[in-house]
């Protein structure tokens, strides 16, 4: 199979941030902050975008909903339950289904890693990714990077930790690369087995020497249904050993802020207390992520 | 847990029918009326309505849904089952996503009784209650006071019986306490096991007694789904003991009505040939639950 | 039961093609070829249209969407899984519940055959059939002729071959039906046991003898569903025996076009190669399926 960079790119599709330079990364946020701060856009014409959604979600999905709704779109919210993915029907020919029948971009979350890689150059619309298996997420990307911009105006010289269960997330890798990029400086912290492919690039650091020095943690959440139901530790032991405590928290910063994608598990990735305290920006993160979908939206129908 | 009168309410919410004064009541009948006889309303900016159904249910979802269409919102709706609570995430932290991408008012089915008391001082916008476990359903308790209404001008006086499944109905108790409120005048009928919690403050009635005296009967859904398939009553000698049957029909007084829920088990609660009989008002109760639901959503988003 | 040729025809339905004239078809199609063409059209109020779906689907029952919300439609999408039909609902209360708040039509799936003829005289407002069990599926012939009609404006005379799974089809019969009335010569092929009900009306066939001459071929997906997991050739001895194979498209005449209803079991009834093929109509089809469904709904709702 010929790899992505090989392969030209649809117009406005958004696949993986670590394909993009960080011009084009710098001006999503913006436009992104432009919606945030109220601008309103609205296509020339109607125009439909699918929501094929693989996996369960919430916050994802209905925020690309708003998104799309407010922008004056014809949403068709597809769910794998209902669909003829029942009787077998492929990743491929469904997104040629929507294709043929109108929708002028796509929206996918899918459990398979790279799925976008075989269907990309099938179609003529864009695609933009909600979520590949541990893969990417680079909606939920943007939107870490929008609330950590709106927060320090600049990435260059923040100390970043990003903590937790590296391996399974879908952010992780993304965070890491783009923000390093932008200039910021980021560490890792949790379980050691959970650092595997990222403890070669960035700086393994334990969370009571480093954290009362960071700007930003991000916390990740414990992918359980990815653990096959194993995992070494009770909550309370993960909590104390690698969690976001109450006292740990104290010894932050003044101006330091904490990111989480949610769901959180409460009083292990971080103490229940903690969810919404003064320096948490988890509730503007899923806000900031309204915003940043439009932006990536638009792109998407800007050709239209 | 403080108990939710000495909360402060949230503007606009709807929880349970006891918790408001009988003017409060006749005001959103008032509203729902002019709703059914073809009044529209608009908000005069662009809103967002969350439906979140955590059971299943056709008539409330989707009456529900067509309220909200007619009044111009862009509605949100969520089942459980394709979302993150497949994960595990709790309903604070489900309610709590969905204001901060931007629901203005919020619509929930939960099998939880009183799921609102931990949420309702969670958020910022208002809860309309479409059904918890087996306490309330406000919107089913308006809507059969409309339809009782519209046939009789005044609730006083008025020989209400309400008959069946009261222990596992959660439209019995509001149905029983605000109608008292109002002027008529409560019985109750059906397997005296079933009255529990009733029979201290209702008449407890034989309905071949009574029925001939009553201008209302109220019959409710057997809830076969919380009986554990356990009744130790076949169908048809339910029907013959506790059951409208066409011979109790024709003893009803020319102008009494007939109200149930739905969905009705036919030839059980009641003969199937009486389901859309003369005095039935079972689908005029579905017509008025649109009229009653415009008036409650309308009074959530007013603030806006 | 009264039979629906006994019944009166409720205003707008569609049931099966069967029972229209080829007059009606007729002006379905010349409807649907000015859809395809770029005509609009929207109600004078707001109109709300219910799709009842008791089966998967992807195509039917997205096309219908985008064709709904094209002509300005409020759609109310039903799914089997989180509705009151959990509580043992029957679909007629569920289809009066519609018709109860406000459904000005309904679209309805559903697994068993026939089920409108019990339900349509229940319900004033028109029901569009989009699929019963394995007997109609009005508006996939309807979008199968439209593209036969675009290719070769007229239907006398035309070679049209029929091949593949008939006896679980829920198109063949419609199609064989409604093409002989207008003026084709249908031939039918595949496995021998699998022509039975068709066999005596219409000429069985080997494909690699009537192929070259035919104009059409109209491949049906093989329901595996329906099959109970049984059949007896693997799916490259169906596809070397049945399938069109690139040597059998090779001698084919030359503006001859190739139809499937989708979704394609690639390899099997075709070969992958000519899911895309010059020759292929097979998205194209989905694309007139918007436009037919626009033209029935228009035609389901011209009374309001």
């Amino acid at each position: 199979m010929v790899t992505m960079t090989e392969q030209k790119a649809i117009r406005g599709e958004l696949l993986t941030l670590e394909a993009m330079s960080t011009v084009e990364i710098s001006n999503i946020l913006q436009e992104a902050a432009h919606f945030a701060s109220g601008k309103e856009w609205r296509p020339n014409k109607e125009l439909f975008i699918a929501n094929l959604f693989f996996e369960p979600s919430t916050r994802t999905r209905y925020s690309f909903e708003v998104a799309e709704k407010t922008l004056g779109l014809h949403v068709l919210s597809f769910s794998e339950e209902s669909s003829s993915v029942q009787k077998g029907e492929s990743l491929l020919d469904t997104v040629k289904t929507f294709e043929a029948i109108g929708a002028n971009a796509l929206v996918i979350r899918h459990p398979e890693n790279d799925y976008y890689e075989h269907i990309r150059q099938q179609v003529q619309i864009p695609i933009i990714n909600a979520g590949d298996g541990n893969g990417h997420h680079p909606t939920q990307s943007l939107l870490d990077l929008l609330t950590i911009q709106q927060e320090f105006s600049s990435f260059s010289g923040l100390n970043v930790i990003i903590a937790g269960d590296l391996r399974h997330s879908r952010v992780a890798r993304s965070n890491a690369d783009v923000l390093t990029r932008l200039g910021a400086k980021v560490k890792i912290a949790g379980p050691k087995e959970w650092m595997a492919g990222y403890d070669e690039a960035y700086q393994y650091v334990n969370l009571d020497d480093e954290l009362p020095k960071a700007d930003v943690i991000m916390l990740l959440r414990i992918q359980h249904e990815r653990h096959d139901g194993k995992m070494e530790w009770s909550k309370e032991s993960y909590h104390q050993q690698f969690g976001l405590t109450i006292e740990r928290e104290n010894r932050m910063k003044s101006n330091a802020i904490i990111l989480h994608p949610a769901p959180v598990n409460r009083g292990v990735e971080l103490a229940n207390e903690l969810v919404e305290c003064g320096r948490s920006r988890i509730f503007k993160q899923m806000k900031n992520g309204v915003a940043v979908r439009k932006a990536v939206v638009r792109r998407a129908l800007d050709q239209y």
